[in-house]
């Protein structure tokens, strides 16, 4: 039986260490071969663009055959369940199953359902261990450590599973959480969430990590009580006024795609560093995640 | 000019027994190169999950360099046909084109108008020969032997191929072929057809194999009289009533997607060892016929 | 920075010589590893089989790890901007992007905005300048020459991305070009444009390469003016009277998908050798350009 990761607690404080060395070591060039002979399936039940890429060039880069199979010839149209699906393509002797389905906490039973190994690439609104990771890996880079960091995330905090995955890792490593978001968008059962704020301007001061979130209206229900774009850019969107309240040397992350003047206005997307580093640091961390349970396996 | 394998009958008696050599080999965990440099377009124009995927996994472990042509960007949407389609890629020499289509009987002249390997991964209500390849070698390796077995079709016949593939394949090799299902998914055509039912309860007695099949609406003319799903379970899926009729050592398949509640009940789709085996032995057989067609080449 | 093909004009004559002759080259069969261990993203926003399986084909002959990422499953369906998408994907540090986009002039913002070469491969109705390359390489192998040589273009010249390739490519090596088309689909602002034909019976005269073009509904506005189909093959259509005014060696191109009974008549569809050369051949020149601009990197 393999090593699944369906969610960040999944991970020991050691999995996380060594995966983090094994990141900074993919960023700094270094090769592998590692995943030759192995077989990766990508099955992706939502679209994404770079969440995808970024597993099939790690997958690649690492000597994998990496098979993708496309949203919509999925054998779910005909009738299957989708544990039946993922049993299925087990039976082919996958080493990795690289799963992003709609439904919330649905990895844990891929993972009892199968032999190979299970990495969640996003599931509803539940978890995105691997962005949370990336995260994670592009804080240190900035800000050398995360014990004692305050790290805010705004905006829709509740269908975010990029959130949740963050939250659960950095307040375990000693960051210090808070929530700014409209009252509809946002929750409080979080133990690890020391703070809400209901405005950017107020939450924004002494941050220093501020994580931006996309709107993810098609995870809503139709009738949901949501801020009109205006309303929202107001409020929560990132301009250079909300800034001068922060202090300089914040850094602004945004786990993509963005979505200029919702989010942050068109002049800070342009001279943001961060968010692309994201996207890098994704690819090398997605590397080391592959890595690290082949590397047990054997 | 390659060999290809657009239905059954293109094979030998002494094809049949080298491939299945050759799955047997790859079951058991032999590796290869012998597709490297080679070039492998799948061609499919109907979706699929399983068969593509296991077409894909045998080629790259093969070595081969692998192109997946999705169904809507076909060049069909602006006005080629679909022969020009097949000479236009076979202009790129490719070494083996895997294609599906919903024209029963397309792949003879696909496979004229092409001077590569044309496999047939489906074409219509026609034929899918690696499948029952695949079937064949998991009734040889729960029951032995094929000479003398009796093998029941149950379910919708008249739009299967996989049913019409293994009627030829099984009853050349001396099974005795029984159809079990509603008059108006049966035909009576086949020769190698040796008795009809029309309820799984009176047909499965004495059977060695039950092959269980979907009901394929999407092939179905709107206005086809065919039992409600009630009524269809009740006459035709297997469930432990049903089962009690039937030998002891009986096998169950199913080529798959298995609609649980409609062709089979869910506890039997549970303990069920087969339906896998044929998935894996799947791959197996299909990295035997591209090993096999290849070998002949060189 | 590394170079990128976005239109005919970023390549001087020497460039397109050493192209030429690469080309050549991977037609008599030359294998090459050059693109191992190199990362090329195929970004396609429109639809393409041939084109798209001709990049595949070219990158992974070349050992190039290649992700090819579906039409729909875009961020750009988020709300991300297409300049986001690309760097987003520049921050996987590609080798190359290959683009296709239904925006006219698009490769060069996306050039700018890029560390990796990108090679168009089809923007709007602007340029598709692998497609000029391989149709050069074809004129070459059955004239020898192209200076002085008469080229007519017939057909939808008005949204043909081929045709302005061709125009500029085919003219700056000494060609004569002439278009035959519906005043409503041709355009008379080319300086290289030396004759318009309003009837391809009397623009056929004299004509050393004859190129069809395919009726390009999908870019025509609402309302636009052009002939029915009946009317079109009566005065553009390629047919055996037509053909009749032609000089004998004339050769016959189009850069497919062909239109059976609209550009072409079936029987002269059915007995052309050289549209067929062009896809081959279009494969050979996207080996070639893909291994001139690594060369140049390395």
């Amino acid at each position: 039986m393999h090593r699944s990761l369906t969610k960040i607690s999944d991970l020991s404080l050691k999995d996380i260490d060594e995966i983090m060395k094994l990141g900074r070591e993919y960023i700094n060039g270094k090769k592998s071969n590692i995943l030759k002979q192995k077989i990766i399936i990508n099955l992706f039940f939502e679209s994404s663009t770079r969440t995808l890429s970024s597993f099939e060039i790690a997958a690649k880069d690492l000597g994998a055959n990496v098979i993708t199979i496309p949203v919509d010839s999925s054998s779910v149209s005909k009738g299957e369940t989708i544990v039946d699906t993922v049993r299925t393509l087990n039976a082919m002797k996958p080493d990795f199953m690289i799963v992003r389905h709609r439904c919330s906490g649905i990895m844990a039973t891929m993972a009892k359902s199968t032999k190979c190994s299970i990495i969640n690439a996003g599931d509803g609104s539940y978890e995105h261990p691997t962005q949370a990771l990336a995260d994670y890996l592009v804080i240190k880079h900035f800000k050398s450590k995360i014990e004692g960091l305050k790290v805010a995330i705004c905006g829709d905090v509740l269908h975010s599973r990029v959130a949740r995955s963050n939250i659960r890792l950095l307040s375990r490593l000693g960051a210090k959480i808070s929530i700014i978001g409209p009252l509809t968008l946002i929750y409080s059962n979080f133990p690890e969430v020391k703070s809400l704020h209901h405005s950017l301007k107020e939450g924004i001061k002494d941050i220093d990590v501020l994580m931006l979130l996309r709107v993810q209206k098609e995870r809503m229900k139709e009738g949901a009580f949501i801020p009109s774009e205006q309303e929202y850019f107001h409020l929560y969107g990132l301009d250079e006024e909300k800034l001068s309240y922060a202090k300089q040397d914040m850094i602004i992350m945004h786990p993509g795609p963005v979505n200029r003047g919702k989010e942050i206005s068109y002049q800070l997307a342009n001279s943001n560093k961060v968010i692309l580093k994201q996207v890098e640091f994704g690819l090398a961390i997605r590397k080391a995640v592959l890595h690290y349970f082949a590397a047990q396996d054997s």
